[in-house]
């Protein structure tokens, strides 16, 4: 490789590290306006406008709308996993763990993590009925979320922390009554929380009581 | 009254009325398509478009947008009395009405009465964010809807049909439940319903175990 081949790469490296950088920052914003105004209300003028930047540099680093509504997703993931999962992980497995997922969780949308609350619970429901990537995307942080859940309780449930019960339905249910007290929170329901935690105190009885 | 001012009061009230009727079908079309892409979906024009009116037409009825919203949310309301509430009421206070209430729920969305599904569920976690007359309205239904079931929790309880119960926390609970099962058959999951009557199953359980 002679010189002049590295310096080029070096530069085209810094662009790219710049692009990628970009891209970060921006999908990270579009995060928090699809949380307030949903996946919808998303546009790469709105972007540009809220940042400062131009729309033809947006559009040179994402392409499409919906290639910057799957960026987005992608963003509000990795806030996700940083905040909610990873600290959940390092703890033991079973029933530590899923404490943590839920006092993580609850503490992910109280104070909220991003202006509109849970991103998930802003999104998915309103593109649930419509067929394609973006549907496809939600549905699948929703899963490996649920699933992280059902997991966790199995743990649970075998080594004799829990009373057996269906991991799956359970998994379910724990997600749906997260999701509702987002809204709830959103809404001024400060109570919502206690009514979570009271919920899953009681689906996570012990296997033999004391 | 002359005949002549009865006359014109004929043509004035036949006006208003096809007026009144024409708002409803607008309306109850506006209805379907937020319940697909949300109330942040619906325009003036888009509406016209799909009816085949004309879009001042629909202005002078409407107005705004926003009037249009609220009274999408309006005629979702009237149909949502018309297949969950009013056949539920028809039924004798506490655990009947409260099943009745349930099982209409989930037949209201299960084939879904709206092409989208709970109208609701698609649109309150997109608004919950929005201060606004939209967010009130929809609020406003999901406190109505919450306090008819804690309504009926109490009565149940009351009557010794089903154990003591914290009423007001019971009703979050199955509304939460219900309308994350609303998403999960949009998406495909057919076993949501099932684990809806498990969990009020488990719910209303008897005061004295038989």
């Amino acid at each position: 490789m002679t010189e002049m081949t590295q310096a080029y790469e070096a530069v085209t490296d810094g662009r790219l590290l710049r692009g990628a950088r970009s891209r970060q920052t921006i999908a990270r914003h579009a995060v928090d306006v699809a949380s307030l105004e949903s996946l919808d209300g998303l546009s790469l003028g709105r972007l540009a406008h809220d940042l400062g930047l131009s729309k033809s540099g947006i559009q040179a680093l994402f392409g499409t709308k919906e290639k910057l509504q799957l960026a987005t997703i992608e963003a509000a993931g990795r806030a996700f996993d940083e905040a909610v999962v990873r600290p959940a992980i390092a703890q033991a497995a079973g029933l530590p763990r899923l404490r943590a997922l839920v006092e993580r969780w609850i503490a992910y949308v109280d104070p909220p993590l991003f202006p509109g609350g849970c991103f998930w619970a802003a999104n998915l429901p309103a593109f649930d009925s419509q067929p394609g990537p973006i549907r496809d995307a939600l549905a699948t942080q929703q899963r490996v979320w649920r699933g992280l859940l059902a997991d966790e309780l199995r743990h649970a449930a075998a080594g004799g922390d829990i009373a057996p019960l269906d991991s799956v339905r359970a998994a379910f249910l724990i997600d749906a009554v997260l999701t509702a007290s987002n809204t709830a929170l959103r809404l001024g329901d400060r109570d919502a929380t206690e009514t979570v935690r009271r919920f899953i105190d009681g689906l996570l009885a012990p296997a033999d009581p004391p």
